[in-house]
């Protein structure tokens, strides 16, 4: 266990394991619970690093697997690391390139737990060997044969300058026997203590390290998981792997493996971040998310809205937007909202393929996630998350309940 | 002629036929010499309108031919015009629809005047018939028959409320013979009083209307089609058709148009915006021009840069910039360069197909562009245009120009 934590805890929930605080990193605090843009590539698509901070978020997180490939972590060092090569002054959070490296090798049974076509299954990419020693692969890009162990993921990651690193794993998908999933768990722990004993002799000073919790969709392997990454000497635990095939079941995973948690080490629940997850997450007990959902959803435009019903989304491209003078949400004070953009405009510019239109929505929807999030932040706070939660579930605008908390 | 002019000339070059001034409109004042950046499809592309009026553009330009065919100009008149549509608060011209229409037609000839494919040549779209009364054609977007005359144009433009509005021509190209060129220019006037007449009965009130001089590459007809325009009630003159086989030809024909051109109606350029045509645009007594280039060439990753020997042009996407730590343009404070993105950064983000790399180089084009006017409207109201223009043209950096004007 590390010495000292890096999460400050100053506010808990009394009626779940939510709690509120401060993650300390080399580039700056992160307010928690806190939502993680993707900034997959170096960079959060469409949006300059200072909106990003702008939208209310510490925090992005870049891929290590990706600029692995490319440009290559070596060439990003020269350029002054992931914050200097894209811009980013804050934190920032580097995957361990683990659930690239396996969703490309189990093709379709990946698309599972994240419901898409996973990078490169149909293409040149693909594993070619998992070995005890790390895991052999195909580039995407070129064909190229590649090695990736716990070491190289660090290695990488360290030569990323990534505030916060995640050590590498096996993510199994979902419909994998337990016996598989039960071996592939116990060799990711193996793989946790490489990924440590590298970072004690070789990580960057002030590098966080999070270990991963993997065990599948099986309790016993979830807390015998959860109960190992504890054990070890990280910075902070990350919950990875498959984690359901629907959200109560990816709900009663999560709370599995919170259970086990130490309270005192930091939390993120990696690649989930629909709106209803991110509240039931808080609740559980989870600090950070990260998901490609608002960035994905705004370039197909495809708009976050307060409507539980519609899962909160709305197709803006559909027809029966062509002559609606309303905003994407009214009442909402950020540009693309109150700039005076209809939805008859936006779906203009998506039928006519603008990136406007993708600007405009993924600017909507990334100010909509941050304000759930700094909503259920001043639940906590404020000792009324209940009252935030089922608000926010019933649909009410997160920007309204900020508002509320604000006026009083 | 109409009785007061919208520009106010504040200050002439001793040296060229160059003007400074200011162009009145209904909604708000246009510094001139100016560019006018494309706002084709009610999109100047990637950017938010606040952006573009910080960019140092008083005026863009909206697209009557697509906006017609989509979403209407109908629909755009119920969602508040032009302005309340795409939410630019400022003045704005609209082209009359000549231009597409007839570069459809003329499949790969137009492509002479232009130097690209035109919109729809090789897909559904055509010209079916020029007829006195107007032209038919086919929807590029759904083969369906539409039939536009000056009148249509004018109507659109009204429904779209636009500041200027331009009169329905025929847009002939290069190669045709001078007979076609001559018959052509005389429809193109007659349709000019169809344009004039219908405005007086029906145009918005404070829409000013600019004619549109043709005659091709024709000494004669370029003289009498400027005189014939100059002659009626137009409130402005623009340039059109086409201009040459280079830009020598070019900038003759612009020389023989102007110098026929009555000093205190406003002048446009269509079509027009390389850098040293600018420069020289300016120096024959244009007071605005429009261009795809700037936003064009962002969009494929060409920065404008001072280098005239690679035509004020550089590929970020180049494998010689994948080491660069250089921004785009040292010493430019606008956040393209200032922000501290690497040309190497950019070539990846262009090369990862990043929306970001587009915004960035189209932010920095227009910025390029917007100096590069301004200092030659310093130029021309400090009385020393011929130095600008030469420092300009030999390769100065317009920020560098404007910040030595602006400390002495």
């Amino acid at each position: 266990m590390p010495a000292v934590s890096a999460l400050t805890i100053s506010a808990r929930d009394t009626g779940s394991r939510a709690r509120a605080g401060v993650l300390k990193t080399s580039h700056g605090e992160v307010r928690t619970p806190a939502f993680v843009p993707l900034a997959t590539k170096a960079t959060v698509k469409g949006m300059l690093p200072p909106e990003v901070a702008a939208l209310g978020y510490d925090i992005v997180l870049g891929n290590t697997f990706h600029l692995f490939l490319d440009p290559g972590h070596e060439r990003i060092a020269r350029l002054g690391g992931l914050h200097g090569f894209m811009g980013w002054r804050g934190p920032i959070v580097t995957d361990s390139g683990g659930f690239q490296v396996f969703s490309m090798g189990h093709g379709t049974v990946a698309d599972e737990i994240k419901g898409r076509t996973p990078h490169g299954a149909n293409r040149q990419g693909g594993i070619v060997a998992i070995e005890e020693e790390g895991v052999r692969f195909r580039s995407y890009l070129d064909g190229s044969e590649r090695f990736m162990a716990p070491e190289t993921s660090m290695e990488i990651q360290a030569a990323l300058g990534s505030d916060l690193a995640l050590v590498f794993d096996e993510c199994t998908p979902l419909n994998v026997p337990r016996d598989y999933t039960a071996r592939s768990t116990e060799r990711t722990h193996r793989w946790l203590q490489r990924c440590l004993d590298w970072h004690a002799g070789h990580g960057p000073e002030g590098q966080l390290v999070f270990g991963i919790v993997q065990g599948g969709v099986f309790e016993d392997l979830r807390i015998e998981s959860a109960q190992a990454v504890a054990a070890s000497a990280c910075d902070g635990i990350a919950i990875g792997g498959s984690l359901g095939a629907d959200k109560d079941e990816m709900h009663t995973v999560v709370g599995w493996t919170t259970a086990q948690l130490p309270e005192e080490r930091p939390r993120h629940l990696l690649g989930i971040g629909e709106i209803d997850d991110l509240v039931r997450g808080v609740e559980l007990g989870i600090d950070t998310f990260d998901c490609a959902m608002p960035t994905r959803l705004g370039r197909h435009g495809v708009a976050i809205v307060p409507e539980p019903d519609a899962r909160w989304r709305i197709e803006l491209a559909k027809g029966r937007f062509k002559a609606s003078a309303e905003p994407i949400l009214e009442g909402c004070s950020w540009p693309a909202c109150a700039g005076g953009y209809s939805r008859a405009y936006l779906r203009h510019l998506l039928k006519s393929g603008e990136l406007l239109a993708q600007r405009l929505v993924t600017l909507h929807n990334l100010r909509f996630v941050s304000d759930v999030m700094e909503a259920l932040w001043g639940g906590i706070a404020e000792g009324r998350l209940a009252e935030t939660a089922a608000a926010i579930r019933r649909g009410s605008s997160p920007s309204v309940l900020l508002a509320r908390s604000a006026s009083g």
